[in-house]
């Protein structure tokens, strides 16, 4: 029986992660195959209740599991903590590092209701379709960091092996193979070593994908490009940190981040999980999207158990809430009807 | 008599730079100090002049100067030589470290003729008022780099001093207080140390300035906010790298880079220059758009100078001009008449 572990966490990630049971148990009713869901402790949650933020035993399940599915973790109630114990380094860092979740892959694209909801102009993202691929177990984030006296100084150092690199720009390619096959590999080969190395490796990989067309661009004009002219890209692959910066801004270009679905792989193993944070601001009021929540699974269906068809459901399922006027705060206009984290859950089930 | 070092440089660098100085003769007609005004060889012209992107002559001249008025850089021509040798790690990042300009300062404020410019929605973008501060000395982009074999990987080092931080966020501080007293310190502080160091400054340096609402925020919320809710920014500091993609980021909310000046100081002394690059595509072609560049100059007027009231009257001559209609190509509707580099020039000059 495939294992599913569900880590809610904190904040919103309570919320959102019994609507995306509710929309899964929903599409998975006809399916042959069981699947298991377990849930653990993550987070600020795990902290306060056996104090740490990613126990033994919520690893040791993740790395037994087939797929993870994660609601969002962290809070103010946390952030005084030392930096290594808090949420974000003491439990997102290590279980990307332990499950060697090497690549965090973010698709955007428009929702045709949605449009009214980006801040850019209608003509601007209403043919946005594309995946952004950030490698997310390398680089300066595991880096070895510290501080120096006399003078005093802080420093991370940003290093990658040639095998990350390599990996991670194939899954770029593949992906673009399967698309419009377009690659856009964004670096700062113009200063940065680790740069330079990334835009020789992606040369030499190319060489194996002559169907596909790769470019490079420099991440400050890759910026600029996403709100310039975003529908110009097809597949974006980079590293850990223009990926962290270039996967959030690009999130904006749909309107809401409550949106975007995120997978992070190591092969078909998978972490699941929404875009967005833990929203600690609206947590508990029944505000929150659980959209982002339930395309991940949606996303962990396709990537992890090939179950395609269910998935396309879903997805179909949550277009066509969102042609039906349903809106969640994050996504309503003034004068919009707003639904509440349940009703827009059950507003899916019923549209499967 | 006040020394101006002038850099036309690559590509429209050698088309944009006339027009400035013909904006600064006029502007300065009554002026009762005079200014010399000396030109020399930096970047690709340099290189194929006398073999070094930063020649020695140059480099001596611009520091004996009370001000450096550069056009762009670069360009494919020379961009297969060695990296160190080329136009942007050649001159561009030693020019920086050489004459200490540790701060780069672009204001982005949305001109109201040029709103229909902006990929953003009007309503979004109409009362952008911000300035954005960048550390540019010291980070990533000046740490040791270099490769390791077997197994074989790249690095850079981000390393800060404590005193590098504290004068950019001073400055930070400074130019809120003259503003509406908002400075937004950005940086990763949830993953480096680096960014803690620079935050747990941001907090010392805080208490001297009891007048100003700092607020910290992650460098990739920063980029999604710059999108999303770019009016709540009035000014932002941030470390070398975060800054050189927030700031092209920020430069697409007024419409185009093409209108963007920039200042990198050091104290008193500055180099001034447009935030866009060398655009061979169109160089040569009295297609490039010198606003950046004469609203550059307009800086130096009165960020070395102190010359303010000169400064207003060419600020407000580019304001005039554009209300007027003048476009160039980058900022044209279909439909526009527009104008060359030196036709816009000259509206300019006229408006004066
Ligand atoms: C919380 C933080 C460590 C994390 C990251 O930067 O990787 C987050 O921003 C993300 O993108 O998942
Ligand atoms: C050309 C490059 C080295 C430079 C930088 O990144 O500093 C440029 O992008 C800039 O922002 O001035």
């Amino acid at each position: 029986m495939p294992k599913i572990a569900v880590l809610p966490g904190d904040g919103i990630g309570r919320e959102i992660i019994p609507e995306a049971l509710k929309v899964l148990q929903a599409a998975l009713e006809d399916c042959p195959v069981k699947f298991e869901f377990d849930r653990y402790l993550i987070g600020g949650a795990a902290i306060d209740e056996v104090g740490k933020a990613l126990p033994a035993e919520t690893l040791d399940a993740c790395k037994k599991a087939d797929a993870v599915l994660l609601g969002a973790i962290g809070g103010p109630k946390w952030d005084t903590l030392p930096a290594k114990e808090r949420p974000e380094l003491g439990a997102l860092l290590p279980i990307r590092k332990e499950l060697g979740l090497y690549a965090n892959i973010r698709p955007v694209k428009m929702i045709p209701s949605l449009i009214s909801a980006s801040t850019l102009r209608e003509e601007v993202v209403k043919n946005v379709d594309m995946v952004v691929i950030r490698e997310l177990t390398g680089g300066i984030y595991f880096g070895e960091k510290g501080r120096n006296e006399n003078p005093k100084a802080a420093y991370d150092v940003l290093l990658y092996h040639e095998d990350e690199i390599r990996r991670i720009i194939e899954l770029g390619f593949e992906t673009a193979r399967g698309r419009r096959k377009k690659l856009c590999s964004v670096d700062k080969a113009n200063v940065l070593e680790s740069s330079r190395f990334w835009r020789e490796i992606a040369e030499e990989v190319a060489k194996e994908y002559p169907d596909v067309e790769l470019m490079h661009m420099y991440v400050d004009n890759a910026a600029m490009q996403l709100v310039r002219y975003p529908e110009q890209f097809d597949v974006i692959v980079t590293e850990n940190m223009f990926g962290d910066i270039l996967t959030d801004l690009a999130s904006m270009l749909g309107g809401s981040i409550g949106m975007l679905a995120s997978a992070s792989l190591s092969g078909k193993k998978g972490l699941y999980e929404p875009a967005h944070g833990s929203a600690p601001d609206i947590a508990g009021q029944n505000k929150a999207n659980p959209l982002a929540t339930i395309l991940s699974a949606a996303m962990m269906l396709r990537y992890t158990f090939d179950l395609n068809e269910e998935a396309d459901r879903i997805e179909q399922a949550v277009a066509k809430v969102l042609d039906q006027g349903c809106r969640t705060a994050d996504l309503a206009k003034p004068g919009d009807k707003v639904l509440g984290t349940k009703e827009m859950g059950d507003a899916v089930v019923a549209a499967l």
